[in-house]
């Protein structure tokens, strides 16, 4: 019998215990033992519930327990996840987690400790729920140079966007639509302004290039003034908005990431990934592009990488994963001002100030635009060039363009 | 230093050079030791080629080389390749492998030889080329019940029916210029009659299954009978026509497996999946359906997936990969007659014997049909349901439709 713990009980914790039930002797036979979730540390009465047998409230007794082997940190949060995730790979037991927020910031320290101890610090749940991407990037990808990570992660911003291109819904309609249809919280900040989308982008930037992504040297711009006209535009260039999580190798050496929304051409496969959904590109040095679909949250997609991640632990607990995951050394982390992109720009400036800026650019025509209103696509530059050239002229819109 | 073999000097052998050339510091780093390949088996003379200095023509000289850890099986087809891996496996030599005929026929036998040595034996790029596949269904579901994976598994059937799509052409010129362009061999039987897709859907039920999937039980239609008509059919049903390998999960409780091409509609993401690419959507009882996208083949995409397992194998070389697989047990494999669909069907037989055969359906318009051609959907059923009611009606054409 192996015994496990959770902490948190919220909907990805509610997952896990579906999954065990429902798969338990599938994992029994692949494990060799059954899997038994012996401890849930939760911070208040849940009355009635048929798991109160197994709550506590004090994680000490969780940590001192020795036949708990594998801790699953489904509470979310930097703390005290972070001081409960180090106490119990000090105490020499696996932790599997779906926190993102705790890795992007402190996974590298966390991934240390695991390593004197020892043990799996395993965390395929905090990107793309329960999509296969972090372990197929690090070992399935571990012949390439990886030069890119670009996706949609984040299922409630790519709901909201999907619906305002499907149904011409403007922003606040579709984000109070998905808060009804539970897609969203009541405080939608973390989704909507992006800060989920960089917390991922962050772990997949770390894994991708070895080398730590701190979230502050990533920009993050969410989709609240992405709007209808933009929607519009975007559909006569045989493009979509979407918000992207980037992370780059750029030609110097150096590395960048940052999350926008972007137009991105229908020809690209991630313009079809739609609804809750999230997409992940790889572009290796000998693979070429790889993309990773499925669903990005939910409590039993996410609970089937987390149970995988504990199957895994359990199975290989004598033996701990190299995440090569450096706390510094090259690519250094730089500006995403110096990431190249073709930009759409929308602008009631005038075409004088236009002209002068970018020479002759051909401009996108949209029926229902207000006069003096224009909108056109430039040439490859980096932001930092792009800027220089705009000045002082006022933008209505700007987003990058990806083919 | 690490040192391997490579069995065969084909354009997958070339792009595994290629990649350890490139990125041979990268890999030096990961492997803790430079990886260098110390001989190639070779059938023939390749006069001046500057890896001659490597070539041997004796197998058992590698196979009795202490210094050779790892050999890479990229000759293809069932033998000499079963007796040298074979021999590779029991001289404790791990084995990387992109051979889908031998994996699809033998794998099993070879995985049990693979395990009484202690050895590995991986085979990641014998599916999907490069994309990640095998590990993640194997590894990163492991929580779930796998209850189908359905997949483009051929690039060249792929690229063929693209074209018949997007530009009108019809099979033997699509096919034509599939070969011009080196996506067709000038045999192109295995790819064209889906016997390729065959081999790649076994080895993917094998391992979503646990089970032996032999490929005399997987019925295997190819595209040569694909019409343009077919094609136009489709899209206006809002479809595309894919040839796509299917294994699944029946109620019943045993497992199907067919190749055939499909009608698929347009809202799945495999219908985007176009040219030369590959896509697979696995579909687990947890994390619901994810695919996994990229290169199916070609050199340095294939050499990726084995590069990548080439490490693998090194670093775990202590560890036996348990792949599940075994030799027989449930679910038990049956006919794909068993397998429910709506179906498309085609026909000249007249409205009489369509009605006394399904009742009420709904026609297909085609403003180029001929008269008293006649196509419509079915409600969802068998094969063998369908091919019950069609009885000796003649059928110009008949596809599942897949939503």
């Amino acid at each position: 019998m192996s015994k496990i713990a959770l902490l948190g009980y919220g909907v990805v914790a509610r997952g896990v215990l579906e999954v065990l039930a429902e798969n338990g002797a599938l994992l029994a036979r692949r494990l060799g033992a059954p899997l038994e979730v012996k401890s849930i540390l939760v911070r208040r009465d849940f009355p009635g519930d048929p798991n109160a047998g197994k709550f506590v409230r004090d994680f000490a007794g969780i940590c001192a327990d020795p036949e708990i082997e594998a801790v699953v940190e489904v509470m979310g949060g930097e703390e005290p996840a972070y001081t409960y995730t180090a106490a119990a790979l000090r105490a020499g037991k696996h932790v599997v987690t779906a926190n993102k927020q705790l890795l992007a910031h402190r996974g590298q320290e966390l991934l240390d400790i695991a390593g004197e101890t020892g043990v799996n610090y395993l965390f395929e749940a905090s990107v793309g729920g329960g999509i296969p991407i972090l372990r197929p990037l690090r070992e399935c990808l571990s012949a390439n140079r990886v030069d890119e990570v670009c996706g949609i992660l984040n299922g409630t911003t790519n709901y909201i966007l999907t619906e305002m291109i499907q149904c011409g819904t403007d922003f606040s309609e579709a984000l109070s639509q998905a808060q009804a249809l539970g897609y969203a919280e009541a405080d939608p900040t973390a989704d909507v302004e992006g800060l989920d989308a960089q917390r991922k982008i962050c772990i997949l930037a770390d894994l991708a290039f070895g080398r730590n992504m701190p979230p502050e040297a990533v920009s993050a711009q969410g989709i609240r003034a992405v709007s209808r006209e933009d929607v519009e535009y975007a559909q006569r260039l045989g493009c979509v908005v979407k918000l992207l999580g980037r992370a780059l190798r750029l030609p110097d050496g150096t590395a960048a990431a940052y999350v926008a929304p972007h137009f991105i051409s229908k020809t690209n496969l991630l313009s079809h990934v739609d609804g809750v959904m999230n997409g992940i590109v790889v572009r290796g040095n000998a693979v070429g592009e790889c993309l990773f679909y499925g669903p990005g949250a939910g409590g039993r997609a996410t609970a089937s990488a987390v149970v995988s991640d504990v199957v895994d632990a359990l199975l290989h607990a004598s033996r701990r994963k190299d995440w090569g995951w450096a706390a510094s050394g090259a690519p250094e982390p730089q500006s995403a001002a110096a990431v190249v992109s073709r930009w759409f720009l929308r602008t009631d400036a005038g075409l004088a100030p236009i002209g002068a800026a970018f020479g002759n650019v051909q401009f996108l025509s949209h029926s229902g635009a207000p006069a003096g209103e224009y909108a056109f696509l430039t040439p490859p530059m980096t932001e930092t060039a792009l800027l220089a050239r705009v000045g002082d002229m006022p933008l209505l819109s700007r987003y990058r363009v990806l083919d």
